[in-house]
């Protein structure tokens, strides 16, 4: 077992922050409580799910919302925990270990410091290695995995078990509670045994992200070659630098919907657009589709290679986009119905990745 | 103990339809449950709460959502007694009894059903001695007993369980939740001890139910002085006859919503018009209100006096609209707050009873 010390949770933010792809939340809020947890419970463990009793189950935790709504309202903390052990009491178990459900700049975090809290490990792993807005979004969906049942708790001690045939109408009634509650809520999902993680889960995703952030805080940080080595490792290319021109952006239907434009300085006739459901969904230059889900995109500041989110977008931003492959456990049958445009609603192939 | 049998199925589903005040569902289907499971599993003890064990816990049974799809969308009879064990797997309690939470043609007898097919007896007590549309319109709330933890089930094996700080926002989300599965779906809430049923439920109002529909039947077999005696045991009075000139009805927000409008066939200057969310709410006289809510506006075909649900309105009824007095339990503080007037929106004070 590996373990998750104070002096790495920058990385760790930074590389959950960058493949978060506009999403899964800021880390400015998780990152103080993931150091407050580890200040206070110890540093985190860290395992491979093939540690665990086969039959050990484990559980994940996340905020579920819109990311806008976060900015503003910061969690109790007590929510995270409260989901967690509402669903394990409506399941009849205790968890042996803690999952992240996605990656991202808070939904990364959040489960270290709760598993911190609750003395429990994470596990190296996650379903989708990038964040996306809706439930059923994972690998685990493409497995047959059920999301449910689920739990949803919010800051004022409201909890929401649900249990459904399908991960769809899953997000559907977890949509209409988060609606109901306040936009941004604790939310435990996809509950399974350590069998189920090592056959479907995405490995090493905790390892990858603090790898990337590594890189990228070598970035950061100016030194000489940086960014060759952060794409190399990454697969990533920069598909874009501009000036952002205009930001449209709404928190409607339990969603940050929207689109950021940007404009090239260099040749004022190439403009590329951005569509936004909580993450970025779809990149265009003039037009064309040059990133679609469900492949990264994410968007850096072009000075401080900081990433940006998508409720931190502002006009006059000098930005790079990047693009990056998605995780290859993407790649099977069910990926485009489950995560690729047309699941978004776009009228559009899924674009593949030019290496 | 006093027992439901098969011959008294009718004058309680003509009781109930009654004081469901055009909602509480049509009996049509519950009635045809309630006499399966009364031929397979026997007659359905009746008791006073005061006869279960003071801590033993009381669980209720409903149809939650529009009236109007309970007409098209039959139950498939699973989901009661699922709801029923979510919520009692949830409280980590088994039920020694279960309860009406209103009185109306479905939501009084199919408790009744379930409690057959379950070897419970029913308490003969509700929460309101009426019907309403919403969660928190009871004398519980009044009480401060809460709804929560509240369940709701389909007939496909969906299953929601909520426990919230307020019956307000259990009626949120669980008004959410039915929009999202089939709008008309099995609920339970409002799980109590038989101490609290004995001190803050409306006791009596099954046996009440079968008394009206017996005197009710006795007017629609034409008995001599039947309508006078059926009057006189009610409290109520014929506020207006007339015929349905026009239906205003829509499935919106997760109720029946709506307007009816009556003529006078004797004055063609007296119309009355009554407000519709589920139940009858408002009855006006050109333009006057001669009943509120919480009191009820019950109306009846006037030739064969068989109560009229909501959505079974039509264009061309002649109808007798009877207003009675609702039961002496909602008279206390809060009431007009949960189940008055402007409890629904209108600018209105509460008409009182005319006696």
């Amino acid at each position: 077992m590996k373990t998750l010390t104070l002096d790495q949770v920058d990385d760790l933010a930074l590389g959950a922050t960058l493949l978060g792809t506009g999403g899964g939340g800021d880390p400015y809020v998780a990152r103080l409580m993931l150091r407050q947890a580890i200040s206070t419970y110890g540093p985190v463990g860290i395992v491979d799910a093939r540690e665990l009793p086969a039959d050990g189950l484990v559980m994940t935790v996340a905020v579920v919302g819109a990311p806008t709504v976060l900015l503003e309202k910061i969690p109790a903390g007590t929510e995270f925990v409260a989901a967690i052990e509402a669903l394990a009491s409506y399941l009849g178990r205790a968890p042996v270990a803690l999952m992240p459900i996605e990656v991202g700049g808070f939904n990364t975090l959040v489960p270290m410091a709760v598993a911190a809290e609750m003395g429990l490990p994470v596990v190296d792993a996650d379903g989708m290695r990038r964040a996306f807005p809706q439930v059923e979004m994972t690998v685990f969906t493409l497995a047959g995995i059920k999301a449910s049942p689920m739990s949803v708790a919010d800051e004022k001690g409201n909890l929401c078990v649900f249990e459904t045939n399908t991960n769809q109408l899953g997000e559907t009634l977890v949509r209409g509670a988060v609606m109901s509650l306040t936009l941004a809520n604790a939310f435990s999902s996809y509950s399974m045994n350590a069998s189920s993680v090592i056959q479907h889960a995405i490995t090493g995703s905790v390892t990858y992200c603090m790898e990337l952030g590594r890189l990228l805080a070598a970035v950061q940080r100016g030194e000489e070659g940086a960014y060759g080595r952060f794409l190399s490792a990454s697969d990533g290319r920069i598909i874009f630098s501009g000036v952002i021109s205009d930001v449209h952006r709404e928190t409607t239907e339990g969603f940050s919907k929207g689109t950021v434009t940007i404009e090239s300085r260099d040749n004022a006739e190439r403009v590329m657009q951005v569509a936004i459901q909580n993450e970025f969904l779809v990149a265009w230059e003039n037009g064309e589709p040059v990133v679609t889900v469900p492949d990264l995109i994410c968007i850096l500041d072009a000075e401080t290679a900081i990433p940006i989110n998508t409720e931190t977008l502002g006009y006059g931003q000098r930005v790079n986009v990047v693009g990056l492959p998605c995780a290859p456990e993407w790649h099977q049958e069910g990926m485009l119905e489950v995560a690729g445009p047309r699941a978004f609603g776009f009228d559009l192939d899924y674009k593949g990745w030019l290496t």
